[in-house]
């Protein structure tokens, strides 16, 4: 992609607004532009980032076996006077009536609606497990909106569902995205922690949170240093398999945010193993038995014929927030530094000298062999300062940029940096595009074992 | 895909409330579910060909030029008083307070919102032409939402915004989408025509609807006979090249619908080129100047140092509703006769005897052979009855379908059916995966070109 044929509408000064990092260099960045208090525009370097986010998310459901759907944003407010939320949902929930004066409203979560569908469908215990996930927009009417995607109003999420006709059938189904959940963070280049979790108000005994850890979170995490750098399950994992195992080693550790920490079983960890840390939630696992079944009449038949209410769980992964979180664990003060797998473009050229008939020529050669290989470029072609071209690519975080200028045509060379390091090398010209394009392979491959 | 790992709730009996074909299909054949009137879930069979026509929308659009971005399904009313819309609209508009009272709405249609996103970073004719465009989720309040996803509340459009700083450079954006519609609703298997169209509320002069020709179309279309089956432009198509002639070829013709159907020109035409036909509108195009610029002060400057306000053009198509259009226009009594570019799966194989090892060994190849090599495959593995099984293959429209069963194997032969025409053939076991594959790949390979 070319800069001159993009939208990119970078911004020098950072907005008044912008507390954290994450949302400075998002805006700064032009990959997301304000709407409405809590509401963004996702413009084309965003939205880059959140399609990968996305996809990542969805290769590691359809792993786990879940089977992927998609629910409206706006419900029938029939469905929540059913389940008794109605009422007892706080003014989060965006109330709306329609012309004919129906009471709906915009989906905060779906537990309501999920049901509503399987059980018109499944009369018997042969037709489960069902796992079914949806990425959808989802609102939330915050009162005090902040920290730019990080808690906005309207929110990309995806959410899965597991319907069981037994609690231990059900638990399989949790430890299924137990798994998922760990491998989906750490394809993103994030290192997460599962920690015991308040279930709130949807409820349920058995419930994590994945907590990405990062100095400006938002909780105060409590754990045992043996979590940290802990192997992930493999893409080899059978999820119809044994996974209890890898659950037991995962949660033997001590782990909690504030709101679950206990005093008495931290003091039993050892000193030198007992680390406090700022965490970001960037995914939530609850089971909560038939909590909605019951209510809603979600019934199947046993082996035995008898008629039981299914058993559920519900999965989230904040979507949109995951780049604020991806940008909090991974920034410097230039801007972020995007691993990889999620980065807008996998690499940048910053052709110091567009209309130089060497430098362009240079320039489109190594665009080409990239491309063809499967790496995403964007070449900046602008007849800006090199300066400004060198301070847009830190700030767009791509993980490598080669700048390509008279002086290395000349000399056979093409400058090559690494965002993360900052570190610097000159790559003869006729390797580098072979370097950078193994480069990124070794790197996507490491995080997808 | 396992059927027995899928989530495929199909109807026996046909929902009393829907009257026309698609709407019976899609419901029967477990695409959608209703959640309230022209609000529907989108189960994961209808899921995967609304991605199909997503991704064939996307393709056609970054060919032509265009830039993707996302805007929010909710906006801030301010931004429609800014432009005199958010009295002017009607009732379709879904009006909304947040909790403090803020007056907000969904979504009808992003002129407004677009302007706003523009008119922040573009300041000049050199940052122009522009050509944006995003695939979201709208809703209008219909009054009386019908014919499932043709006429829904909740829908998925794709909208194109272009911003030029001349009506002759305006234009050129016009050709471009008008060649990249005729190019995507072709690559779908469906066969459009360009007709002159009411600007409606949206205003502007140059102004096209794309329909596709159906028996149940929703409006009478008169045209041209020479219309049909015209050659759209290749894939080489040059965009950034001269489009007038390729748009006088498509435009010379007589082609209108009955609100802009002018007898006196209808009267020149020719009586054996005179078709009279019912039609489906699935794309919009509007070029309306100045109208929303003009407004809400979306201004460049020129080369001169003059001051004007943008020329924009806005661009639709009905991503949702192509579901109902493309059934329409391909189906017979059993089901849709998807084609193969956006087709759920473009194999259907029934494996007649599960459990014996003879069907077991003989499906896992064929299926394993075609998975390979980058067919989609649907399994039915259950062990309901022969008939069941094939009356729901037709049901789900697949374009081919190979039977398996013990006397097959024991020939050494699988059965092959082609949904288009019915036609039925055996084909030894060696090569039925590399004769569905070759079908399969050539299809794709004809309608993009």
């Amino acid at each position: 992609m070319r800069l001159s044929q993009f939208y990119l509408p970078t911004l020098k000064e950072t907005p008044g607004e912008a507390q954290i990092a994450s949302h400075r260099f998002m805006l700064r960045s032009g990959m997301i532009r304000q709407q409405a208090a809590g509401i963004y525009a996702w413009l084309p370097l965003g939205l880059r980032v959140l399609r990968k986010i996305e996809a990542i998310v969805r290769e590691e459901q359809e792993r786990a076996g879940a089977v992927e759907l998609l629910m409206p944003t706006i419900q029938p407010a029939s469905l929540w006077e059913e389940s008794g939320r109605f009422d007892a949902y706080g003014p989060e929930m965006l109330r709306i009536k329609d012309r004919s004066g129906r009471d709906m409203l915009y989906g905060p979560t779906n537990e309501e609606m999920i049901t509503e569908i399987v059980r018109a469908s499944t009369k018997s215990y042969k037709q489960l497990p069902q796992l079914l996930y949806h990425i959808q927009w989802k609102f939330r009417d915050e009162l005090r909106p902040r920290f730019g995607v990080m808690r906005g109003r309207e929110f990309l999420m995806k959410d899965t569902y597991s319907f069981d006709a037994s609690p231990e059938d059900a638990r399989k189904s949790y430890l299924k995205m137990f798994a998922a959940y760990l491998r989906t963070f750490r394809r993103m280049g994030l290192e997460t922690v599962p920690v015991k979790a308040d279930p709130g108000p949807i409820g349920g005994d058995l419930t994590h949170e994945f907590v990405v850890l990062a100095e400006n979170g938002e909780s105060d995490v409590f754990l045992d240093r043996r979590l940290l750098g802990k192997g992930v399950p493999g893409a080899d994992t059978d999820f119809s398999g044994d996974l209890e195992p890898m659950f037991k080693d995962w949660t033997s550790h001590y782990a909690a945010t504030d709101e679950m920490h206990d005093e008495a079983a931290w003091a039993e960890v050892e000193e030198a193993e007992k680390l406090s840390l700022r965490g970001i939630e960037v995914g939530h696992i609850f089971y909560f038995g038939t909590k909605y079944s019951e209510p809603l009449r979600a019934k199947v038949q046993t082996a035995e014929g008898e008629e039981v209410a299914m058993e559920m769980g519900s999965y989230g992964i904040g979507v949109s927030r995951l780049l604020g979180a991806l940008i909090e664990a991974h920034h410097d003060e230039h801007g972020p530094k995007w691993p990889v797998s999620v980065a807008p473009f996998h690499v940048g050229i910053v052709n110091l000298r567009p209309g130089d008939e060497g430098t362009d020529k240079l320039t489109a050669e190594v665009e080409a062999e990239l491309t063809a290989a499967g790496v995403e470029v964007l070449t900046d072609d602008t007849k800006d300062r090199a300066g400004e071209k060198f301070a847009r690519m830190d700030l767009c975080g791509l993980p490598h940029v080669l700048t390509i200028g008279p002086k290395g045509v000349a000399a056979g060379e093409i400058e090559w940096k690494r965002r993360d390091t900052g570190e610097k090398s000159a790559l003869p010209q006729a390797e580098a595009a072979k370097t950078i394009t193994r480069e990124v392979q070794e790197a996507l491959a490491a995080l997808q074992r």
